[in-house]
């Protein structure tokens, strides 16, 4: 079967999905949705993805533009099998009832609530607990990549314990108008949402979470601290996230010791809008002090959940039963790599 | 006569103002208003100012903390012979209508439009035309800043022609959710409005203005050209600038080349805020290009127009006759300095 | 003929001259030079250009690493007929002898001196100047955006003057050590040396530049004030940018209205490294203030002049007689576009 | 007795400790020195503090300044009972033998190597070790608030295992040059160094420090995780840290949720500088998940370690037999608060 997916929302998640969607040979774009005739419409019409209006409401504006509208959301859902809805945060919500009514499958983003929709979706840790569902939540960036590095080793060496600290970007590339310019803001919420959202995907994981945000726009950092109930050694540890999918060990010894390298490397690579779909985890912070280890990663905020959205496609619609398939299926059409870089 | 001087609004500006009132001797505070019961109001309360709720609606939740709150804006305005509005850009014109009702007078910031007043006020350039006045609006800090150096010089050389880039910082250093982190944002209004804002003050000068917005929190700064109808040299443009209220001389060759360099001079002067409330210009900047001149300044965006309020107050209620005495007086009380240093 | 191109220096400037190298039919990368075995060395091998080491001194160095090295500069001298200086500034002087020695063309960027070389180099302004010359030096990344912007401009409607503001951006992205965080710092030179610059390739403009860096990482932004001696409107100058090479009129009215903005922008053409070889000119900034015009531009530090150094070499080797030639076949081959989107 | 204090190095920490030195009843400051006549050593001279060379060779280039000049670094250590080395780091260890040769007692700051000195130094945890030595070193800014924190905690409830992650600023509010602008950068010694400078002081304490490197300079912040021996509740350690020397907590519900809101509090205060000695500490933040604690605190690089220079001259001098005796001292002289505001 070819899938018809509609994108409600043409922002930075939106705009990266409709990409993926298109990749795919399983898979049709239905269109996209936006409220305003600014240049992120401008570039749906050069793409030549059918423009809806976001709501009934944003017809009129964005029709009386010199961009050709196909009409507004329902339209599009009339028109889909599934909608990827990536409208900003807490709008799908307000969303669902559309979605509902017309009976389109839905697929969420992490900022939603996680009783938005019947599972929450992570490609490596859950894949198959949406087969078939109407609905699912893709985790957010961050939990995505807490995901991917700590259910293998969860898997293989049954994590005991998780404290982690995220130190977040404070505003995309492009979100001008956000902060902070000049100052580091703890999140005081002790310990932080993303340990129990982590647990709607691996629900037997115990972790703690803390999370500040600074003046930086390109990634997230994550710290992480564990304890193992199985004996092993960092090398062992260095061994299983090299296999592990989405993960890409990245090496300090290069002098790629920061995020700002890691972009550069996606800009070496001529990656689209120098997206690193992979979780990067720099081999050296895979230590051991006493009985605990440690692990750092970095987390591209704006395209890591890029690729679980098209995997939640296979997974609503029960085209692929597994995982494991639709990864593999998924990278190769984006180009996503085991190594950024071969050594 | 003692003026009794309310504030509306306790926030960046007002708090600056409130202490500044409370330095002269003849001036009393009769209170600030807040809308919450948070940080600002522990420390007005501290500080043993008078608490008043900013609007009536917000008198219950003020009142329902464990702070002392004396009444909301009417009950300060019945107590009150001037009111500062210190309210966010936009609030006073909401505001004029409570001050009119109740016939007290009333200065207002920048931010409001230029007609909300009697009068645009700078103390250097046009203290005698607010005498007596009910109203008037001290002009934003990047005019403030533009009338000490510009005034002068157009007084005394005759001003042709003036060229001022703005580069203004993104937030104030506590404005933690404002941005941009990186980016420049042109204002796309070319020319921008603060040359007719200029001219609301000095109404015979020719000045066009253009401004960017970049991620920094500490200071704006002005790069300015100008043309002379009057032959001169830099060392006249010096000299002259040395004896001008409210402007101080930095040196370049001291290592002072950049805006956190005048902050740390402000640090080091132990002054309350690191607030400059003079005119910081680089000798080195006041430099002749063929026919045209050049000036660099730093604006201290938070602090700058406090003594310009507090000779505001004076103007309206006729406490001073000059601008020249007010001036002499708020900078002895406040620790204004010709120079910020000796050399 | 096919042109033998080596690169001494594979930095910001250096990888990307050699992917552009690689794109010409008529040219053909000999190798790159490194001095140390790190992730950009590791990049080379992995895009199978040949590694050389920078000196002699550093071939040990970089040969005992994993990585295959063909020699050092000098072996690289001895297969290529241009060579490339993409060295850090005031190497290129260093640098010079090695070349001179071994009779071979060479190229600098512009943070040397311009008399490094028998001629100073703008596609735009004046190729034909450096035909079959030994060296030329490409200008900087401010100067050549200048030059395409101001020389149209100045063949068609006569500059009186120019007076141009530059905000420059404090590192390039992967700079991490480099600063200013929270602060603006004026060049203290009044004018700046980028008038004096932009006249060493085009001698009769009247230009004044002052400039300042600001804690960006992504583009340089350049507010140009100019008097023309031929009438004109904005409109015209407009038009005439329109058809004017390496300049791409942007929008603010599609949202388009920061640096940040137009980066994304790259990023969603897929451009390699979100590269913006062209110079964007905003539309609405283009207007005429009494007798005075502004516009307002971006630079893209890291790339602008890349598509200038492929011209540089086939001037210098007579490959094509004409500047426009050989603009037409650079861009085609790179994917320069006229206009960045279709409205 | 009078104990005569010269600063070497006017920097950051050095004119810090010599306005702090002025501000003791039992300590007389006999110079200060620098290496250049920048606007610090003018402002040592506006301050009438005797100036100095920080060596030989920099004597002549002072001298030869308008500035009066009393000799140089060996002159100062003549006329000093002590000297508190607060020279760029690394450069402790060349001075080291200048000190060692006049036998002058020597207090060194924390980016020296730990054995550089008789002893490791923090006022609350270990005043009375160095009691009559011949030199201390002030551990670092970081270091010096985990004393303040985790050593009465230890003390009280005994630490079975802390976990700390430092989010660093990459520089100084003044620091033009550094970065980065937009970059996080890990440390990626793990665990980093500041456990086993913490164990210099508290040798018995189990701790695991991570660090990153972020875009800010006004204040590092610390995420504490910690583990007890002794059962207790958050609200004991809370109990415990306001009556703790230099501990002052702060209340996230007030508004007081960043690094620029804490300094805000400095500024309101009045402090010189807008120094904070004390360490502040999110009373919100103390919170207990399982078994484990969470604590987070932010640390004034700049300010935080003057206090304990001050009191490791009393020790070396025994001036005054307990930490306990000279913290009220010092504390008293210099305006530290138990509380930065009241509720």
């Amino acid at each position: 079967m070819i899938c018809k997916v509609g994108i409600n929302g043409f922002g930075t998640i939106g705009k990266r999905v409709a990409d993926a969607v298109q990749a795919q040979k399983d898979m049709v774009l239905t269109g996209v949705t936006k409220t305003k005739p600014d240049y992120g419409a401008v570039m749906a019409i050069n793409k030549n993805y059918p423009l809806f209006s976001a709501t009934q409401d944003h017809y009129e504006k964005l029709n009386n533009s010199d961009l050709e509208v196909q009409g507004d959301i329902n339209n599009l859902i009339d028109i889909s099998d599934v909608i990827i809805d990536c409208s900003p945060s807490g709008f799908g919500i307000k969303n669902k009832k559309k979605y509902k009514n017309k009976d389109v499958k839905a697929i969420y983003q992490g900022g939603e609530p996680s009783d938005i929709a019947d599972t929450s979706f992570n490609s490596t840790a859950n894949f198959e607990e949406s087969l078939g569902k109407d609905s699912t939540r893709v985790v957010s960036c961050n939990t995505t990549a807490l995901c991917r590095t700590l259910y293998p080793i969860h898997s293989q060496f049954n994590l005991k314990k998780v404290r982690a600290t995220m130190i977040r970007r404070g505003a995309d590339p492009n979100q001008d108008s956000r902060g902070p310019i000049d100052s580091i803001i703890p999140k005081m919420e002790v310990p932080s949402h993303h340990g129990p959202d982590l647990q709607t995907i691996i629900p037997d994981i115990d972790i703690d979470t803390t999370a500040v945000k600074v003046p930086t726009t390109i990634m997230h950092m994550h710290l992480i601290n564990f304890e193992l109930n199985k004996e092993t050694s960092p090398d062992q540890i260095i061994n299983l996230l090299e296999d592990s999918p989405r993960v890409a060990l990245i090496d300090d010894k290069l002098g790629i010791n920061s995020t700002s390298q890691i972009i550069e490397i996606a800009r070496d690579l001529y990656r689209p809008r120098n997206d690193i779909w992979e979780t990067p985890v720099w081999r050296e912070s895979i230590k051991k002090s006493g009985d605990e280890f440690y692990l750092f990663q970095a987390v591209h905020q704006e395209s890591d959940v890029v690729p679980e959205n098209i995997d939640a496609i296979r997974a609503l619609m029960e085209m692929e039963k597994s995982g494991e398939k639709s990864i593999k299926i998924t990278d190769g059409s984006m180009g996503l790599l085991d190594k950024l870089y071969e050594l």
